[in-house]
């Protein structure tokens, strides 16, 4: 019998679980330090709530679920010709997983719309399934973890992300650069261009610029009509350099015409005003090839990258005026961003960054030498856990050699070893698995010897 | 537009996601505290993993996953027929939602057997799936919440677990019995009745009787061709009362011809001599109408109920020998248990067990006044978070009745208000949201209060 998970799922084992947990502890608790809650919805929902929100490409990505019973009941016999699948789909099929927080995030804000406390500030760590082709790094089922306020257009909002931000990379102990844009000032650069129509071509195509380079970018921008002379207008800007100060004096100058574009300017100085007087330790850049493709986003956006490290963005986001609109409900404007878990993951991995204690399971295993011993640990067992230290005992009296071995496959750091010698003076041989040095304690010391670890 | 999710499915709001996070967090505390680490497998099993598994019925509850693209290609014409629904659901569906978290797990073991250190102490808790018919504390989407551990026959497991069991409720506040049988006894039982192969009908008839009453019990047995002579046999058994050593000592009478209904006595009298130097508060108790409808329990057989509320079991589990047995791995016997998530919240609800400390999710609000005001109180906010003090600033200069209407909706215990006045003698205004008292503090005391809490 083959065993196998379906492709582009994952097992996580103890091991990794450590490892994920650290980072998701990490998050959950500094988005807990800034007054966020976390709010779960389920896996499935129905079709009708995340058909169209995607792009058709996105909507071919959905895992759809079968109806269950007799799902063929009321299908019309010429959907059952065979080439009819789109439409046979939507009527045996009535729910889908989720294909990403956002979608049921807005859901969730509408349906309770009457319930919640705005501004709303909550953070939300689920998986998320979709139907792509797998390859390295890209996942059938992957964890999102976002966090967003809604109900809210203070700036301040954006400042305090970006406080979670750096205080998240800096417990994690990772070196980031967080790069800013606004797409009012994307916005501002096409209309200078007088293609306030194309925004989306434009940004799509400026959004690339750092993987295929400025050249590429033209020819794109060309084969979409936009002409020489528009992109001679872009070109600057997109190689502007110096500090954000000398960017953002340059760009007012450039976008003085455009009020739109201004606007995105005054903004990211106030932003970049919190930053100052909120000492963020990160770097902070404005980069005004950002665009990070969504449409969505209409103010800030942000992105952060790992510093010495070949890798994609490991957090973005941005604000948006329009979440909710697609439910019906208008004018709430929101600002969120979203880690990412599995290349935060592979990012602490290349640089050996979990910390021993994030992977440590149990601190010290009693090693099983017969019934007798066996009370007498368990005794000793009982104290220990009480002071809120992990302990285990063998559960078998075998071997000490394979005991052993299961405490050093599963990197327990102490071994407890009782037997009738230590017994009789009622101590308890303590090992210590790294240096092997041991020494025999009274049950007070080995609690001291244990928590000291 | 009608905005919903589907039937049996629910949201979590940030209340109700504080009540399930102290119970899980709670939980797996003390799982850990046991040395027990946590796995978890993905949400889609292929459909050749839990077909089979659950019985005909079970098969009918798996939530099926459409294959993705032109799920019609390879699809014979004969079963677009309409009436052909289970082998077509064949063709077109490959996948299928996580019923339980057991199969999973068996499939992991066998699936790692290699890298997996015995014996394995893991907990699991994942949401499954299961297409029952809704209705009050059933749903589609549930929690499960489950701690084993494979590779050990060894009874101090069982006696292990009713620590947990202990531990875990009486950190909850709940006052539990737990209970306890042992299938070799009811297949002792069977064998003196003479009906061995008739286990399951007996022990699927006898685990009503708390629900339905003796009689029920019986007439069920008589329709299953156990004849009056045969029940004679099992009445005393169904109603033995006094200690649980009394209950012992009757019945290794009855049972005194039947190996296997010995070592079922056997066995529990060891897992009781553990509980007694355990220390373990919770009441343990013998109950021989155990039987947990599941037949995959070949010893010990637990159930958790609480005190002094009606409610179905709250925990539950036992031994069972053969689990890795349908992937093809043989001869691992384990014992676990699960703790029923939603009853245990039901049973926190009804008993107002929960902290008012686990639903705080913001201790401190501070009110924002202004530019100024609010440079001054990112300052203290600062120093607050640094001592792990969860804080927020109000993002709007709004009015300040708004403000403290979102500290009272929030269930914030303090807020601070610092004006022109306050920033004079650098102080803040702390106001207590329960009493309505209020004190201006330096910075240094408002932190000493808001530690204090």
């Amino acid at each position: 019998m083959s065993i196998s998970i379906p492709k582009g799922t994952r097992d996580f084992s103890p091991d990794e679980m450590a490892k994920r947990n650290y980072i998701f502890d990490t998050v959950k608790k500094v988005f807990k330090l800034y007054g966020y809650q976390p709010i779960e919805t389920p896996a499935m929902e129905n079709l009708s709530t995340l058909t169209g929100k995607y792009g058709e490409e996105g909507d071919k990505l959905l895992f759809k679920v079968l109806n269950s019973g007799n799902f063929l009941q009321n299908v019309p016999v010429e959907l059952l010709s065979g080439d009819k699948v789109l439409p046979l789909t939507n009527k045996i099929s009535e729910k889908g997983l989720r294909y990403d927080l956002t979608v049921p995030f807005a859901r969730y804000v509408v349906q309770h719309r009457n319930d919640i406390i705005l501004p709303f500030k909550r953070y939300q760590i689920q998986p998320v399934w979709r139907a792509d082709r797998p390859q390295k790094g890209r996942y059938r089922e992957f964890f999102q973890c976002d966090v967003d306020v809604i109900g809210s257009e203070s700036l301040l909002n954006e400042a305090e992300l970006l406080q979670i931000i750096d205080l998240v990379f800096s417990k994690l102990g990772v070196e980031v650069t967080i790069k800013l844009n606004n797409r009012k000032i994307l916005g501002g650069i096409a209309e200078i261009m007088g293609q306030s129509d194309r925004l989306t071509d434009i940004t799509v195509a400026i959004d690339k610029i750092e993987k295929v380079g400025l050249d590429v970018v033209k020819e794109e921008l060309i084969s979409k009509n936009i002409n020489d002379e528009q992109i001679k207008i872009l070109e600057p800007i997109l190689s502007l350099s110096g500090s954000n100060e000398d960017k953002l004096n340059r760009m007012e100058e450039i976008l003085s015409e455009s009020k739109t574009g201004l606007r995105g300017i005054a903004e990211i100085r106030t932003i970049l005003n919190y930053v100052e007087s909120l000492n963020i330790s990160s770097t902070v850049e404005l980069d005004l090839s950002l665009a990070r493709g969504l449409n969505y986003y209409t103010g800030a956006i942000i992105e952060v990258k790992a510093q010495n490290i070949d890798m994609g963005s490991i957090c973005g986001g941005g604000r948006y005026d329009n979440l909710t609109g697609i439910f019906g409900l208008k004018n709430l404007s929101g600002v969120g961003i979203s880690f990412g878990a599995d290349r935060i993951y592979d990012v602490l991995s290349a640089k050996d960054l979990f910390p021993q204690s994030s992977l440590e399971a149990t601190r010290v295993l009693f090693v099983n030498m017969g019934a007798k011993e066996e009370i007498y640990c368990l005794q000793a067992l009982r104290a220990i856990r009480e002071e809120g230290i992990s302990a285990e005992i063998y559960p078998e009296q075998t071997k000490l050699k394979k005991q052993l071995e299961y405490a050093d496959k599963k990197n327990v750091p102490f071994v407890v070893i009782a037997g009738e010698e230590e017994m009789a003076v009622e101590k308890f041989l303590l090992k210590n698995m790294n240096n092997k040095s041991q020494k025999a304690l009274p049950l007070r010391q080995l609690l001291d010897e244990l928590k000291q670890y």
